[in-house]
């Protein structure tokens, strides 16, 4: 996608959905004794959920695994959509589109593998982290360069409200 | 091994088998508190299982260490093999060999250290991720880019399906 | 920050205050089942709150987030001043200048994110880690070369020491 | 030092002793709930240790920390010396060597940082990780080029085995 319909494929996104393994992390399927098991998610996405919240703008996680910790993160960062054990990850997005009666162009989503890329048909703007795998890279609209767990998220925040004029107000507020 | 001989190595492949520590995950011992372990595994290396299944073709881990998370990644991955305080790794390949009726020919191994190299003689395609002991990069039929933990599984499974020219027709199922 | 200026805004520094997701670490929030939760330090910011402290100075935390894991490197390393959950991180240095009756000259601060940028104002020196968001890193005093996490608050105070003139003083008791 | 000085300071020695943070693991101190604590060793310095004690060599921890962790793992790997809470490192090296009735000459150490310094009166070879602090690099006989956590002490022991001529025929042991 060149820079200009990227811009304008950003302009009316209202919802911005990701996966969790990969994007909302590095991927690290992290597993202890027992049930344990943890998620390393990163502040800088965090810090990213709090100006997409102040721009009135709604998000969430869709994926096709279940975890304590990706509830609890969810929970603290007030994520609107939250689709856990998700295995048919665009009938998820269709229904929570139908739910919340946006456009397939008001809906944004981050993925970084296989599994993921049948949501292009329900989302505007499909974006992977820079470390996704190569078919994804191939078929998404457009790359980030931060890999996932590493801000992958917020750098979409801030393309998107940026292309909405959105982010040097957001920002001036953390400046003066 | 040259290009040419390495699709022909990978055309027989029916069973993949790898090594824990510096494959599926990316070398960390992680000790805790009285018994408790960790182990990182990759949700790239879960999708690349996921697929092999789907190609039919069984898959399964061989490591001298034993940790429940090994255990619990298996069941939650379904592998056929699970050997974990596999010592002599070359006598429990060719067991599971034996106990499959396999040749040689049909056994892809994935391994990164010394201890590894001796299932040589009973798989006939040895590969290492990309971050593998130097002695053990010199002695492996092919070097994987990606280094363990991060992927590695996944493009050894990427290398000898599409080798087997059914990598593309599993990946078309996700873009219709 | 010329090299001069920064080497003048250094040697007036009594008291050196951090952010800690993504400056005392590499900014990964790792969650676990119920309330756990975990947080990765440097050794060798350790060594380096030694040194600051073995110089007579001292320092602290201040994070907008509360886990027990920074309580106890707080504790562990004798942070003077320890301050979680502290949203508006502007209004708690103040506080804590205002009770040490410090003048902003004799305060540095590391942040790494929009949410520090304020704290500009009440510290003379702001310093950003290497792999700080952009925005921070424009209008930083100084980016630090270490990235959050891997001695990011070491390279702070070996650079602030240095410019006191106590840094070779100090790493010569190692030498003899 | 010169390679050959670093080949000659090699052949002398009899027992590797090393630090834990920074060298054993990458400097990550992972604090978790109450007094919970995690370390990430690596599995290659793991078959290095291996290695070392099939030549009939000692070896060993010297850290001024106490964890559970670091004890399993000397348990694991049946260091010969495990001394936590060390505060005075050269104290405890020159304890260990009396108790060894080692010379100076036949003792190897891998630190990372300051606090490691002093223990060079009691070692022939102090050797640093590739990620060591500059004044360590600065002051060691040698830098590895794998950073701590990642196989150090791995490439210590393939540096010294094979300046004693042992590497070739204990890795001969893994290829026929």
């Amino acid at each position: 996608m060149s820079p200009i319909d990227l811009n304008g494929a950003c302009r009316p996104i209202k919802l911005l959905l990701f996966d969790c393994d990969g994007v909302l992390t590095d991927g690290g399927i992290v597993l202890g004794n027992g049930r344990f098991e943890l998620k390393a998610f990163s502040t800088r996405d965090g810090m990213g959920i709090a100006l997409w919240h102040r721009a009135g703008l709604a998000c969430g996680v869709v994926t096709a695994r279940f975890s304590e910790a990706v509830a609890r993160r969810a929970q603290e960062l007030k994520f609107e959509e939250v689709h856990q054990s998700a295995h048919d990850k665009r009938a998820t997005v269709r229904a929570i589109r139908d739910g919340r009666g946006l456009r397939r162009e008001e809906v944004a989503f981050v993925g970084d593998d296989l599994i993921d890329l049948p949501v292009r048909h329900e989302a505007g703007l499909f974006l992977c982290p820079g470390d996704a795998h190569p078919t994804v890279i191939a078929h998404a609209d457009h790359r980030l360069q931060t890999p996932g767990g590493h801000g992958a998220v917020r750098e979409a925040v801030d393309l998107i409200l940026s292309a909405q004029n959105r982010l040097d107000d957001l920002i001036a507020t953390y400046l003066d």
